[in-house]
């Protein structure tokens, strides 16, 4: 690593803090790569993106950005290969698995409305929800994130109760700071469909039980929301145990169309009065199955 | 159930909303219960709450609520017998275990700055982020719970990106919300000890390994922030998987000094280089740990 990573807020640089130069980033240390957009290592996670129009897929809607890894394109910009998921695209990834911020820095783009008119600008921390990967428009392989802004997640930990920075490290020990690792979501129709499993796990049939009652976690086989935008019906949600969850989402498993698992042994189990979308099956498998493992 | 449980806002109230009689909060739905402060079953959730300053172990600090729960008490408002883990009580842990959002409403207390000067006031949704037993100040059980407002939780899923309320249920079915049933959080002492164990469960031996890394979860044994003020240190972390995180969170086992479990069978693996504090593992044994199932 040729520099050091440095996860959450700059000291003395508030979100807004405007740029006229990659370097001046590099200099106070809000980005830290010369050249790439993503500053970060495939060992540790990524401290910094820069969001510049660059690519063709991304999809920026403020609070929620669709970021694209990076690589396979060639000098003139054009897609020409696969990207790999390896060091910038890596690192995104084990933010989200370890609930690391980053800092989003957005450069001027004229086809973004949120971008800056010119420069770069600091703007804020994001949390990476998820990673994926797709078919960009080019016909190769992109890796795809959805990062969300992270006021919408306000530390509520301090007893003070007023609310913290989320920073991820390098700080004073004697701060007490955390970050969200993982934010489980539930809808109505995922807690019916709970109900109909009495909390059973669809992979591996554990129901956890409690004095408040048994407990599982519902999974949206198509992810809801932008850019998926997978529907909230039940042929789109499994009932999993959460750690069938955390590798479902983490793309460990995936699930044929005959329902047999892959990347782990097994059947999936279906209840009478459940059905399954082949559909969304076949979308998990196209992007989130772990290709490394099971290509 | 004499009344029809309704998570969320109620449409036409907005927060702020005051109310001179608890009749008032009844008819318009706000609060369904006639004299209780919980409004709820043991069997669904409690979709309601009034705080007014009658139970002594209340701390109310804005954004977070320390909430005690009901019974225990004869007439005259004093604590003369344990609380039990029914009804009201069991309501609020189901909310936890779900998801589910519940009403606040403050009544006058001159001793609580953030109460209403007179009458009620239906001051939003909170989160159940935890419930646990303690020894009040009278010398019974009192269940309580740590409620966090929900706006700190935006919910970031539509595809328009713009928030959206977080309501439980009792919402037409097009419309797709979703509620946060669990967060996972993560301080730098939590990653670094689960580095330590490389990501294996202490109680399973389980490391779920995906192509981002191994997956592991952090649980501080006596929690972080108010009312517990845990210490963010490795001998009150301990390194689990989801699933005995969650076990753990709700009280399904717990930890004797020796390291036996409680609960579940087995006994805490524990590995050179860390140590686990005891005075954190009887708090945890004291407070969390499912008595009905274990007494």
């Amino acid at each position: 690593m040729k520099f050091q990573l440095n996860f959450g807020h700059v000291p003395g640089i508030p979100v807004g803090a405007t740029f006229k130069l990659y370097k001046e980033m590099n200099d106070v240390g809000v980005h830290r790569s010369t050249m790439g957009g993503i500053s970060g290592s495939g060992k540790f996670g990524a401290d910094s993106i820069v969001i510049s129009g660059g690519y063709e897929d991304d999809q920026d809607m403020g609070n929620v950005i669709v970021y694209t890894g990076q690589g396979g394109r060639n000098d003139a910009g054009k897609h020409v290969r696969d990207q790999e998921f390896i060091r910038g695209n890596l690192a995104l990834a084990i933010n989200q698995k370890e609930g690391l911020p980053v800092r989003v820095i957005r450069g001027k783009d004229p086809k973004n409305s949120f971008a800056p008119d010119e420069g770069y600008r600091y703007d804020g921390l994001y949390r990476v929800e998820s990673h994926w990967h797709e078919v960009g428009k080019s016909g190769f392989t992109v890796w795809r994130y959805r990062l969300e802004k992270l006021e919408a997640t306000v530390e509520l930990y301090d007893s003070s109760s007023s609310p913290a920075p989320l920073t991820g490290g390098n700080q004073a020990p004697e701060r007490k700071s955390t970050t969200v690792q993982r934010i489980v979501r539930d809808t109505k129709r995922s807690k019916e469909l709970k109900k109909h499993y009495d909390y059973q796990c669809q992979v591996c049939n554990l129901r956890i039980t409690t004095a408040s009652g048994s407990y599982a976690e519902a999974a949206h086989i198509r992810p809801l929301g932008a850019p998926h935008d997978g529907p909230d019906t039940p042929n789109n949600i499994l009932c999993l145990c959460p750690n069938h969850h955390v590798m479902f989402d983490l793309g460990a498993f995936s699930i044929q169309d005959d329902l047999t698992l892959i990347g782990i042994d097994g059947v999936l189990f279906v209840k009478s009065g459940h059905q399954v979308a082949q559909e969304y099956l076949k979308y998990h498998r196209d992007h989130y199955l772990d290709r490394v493992k099971n290509s």
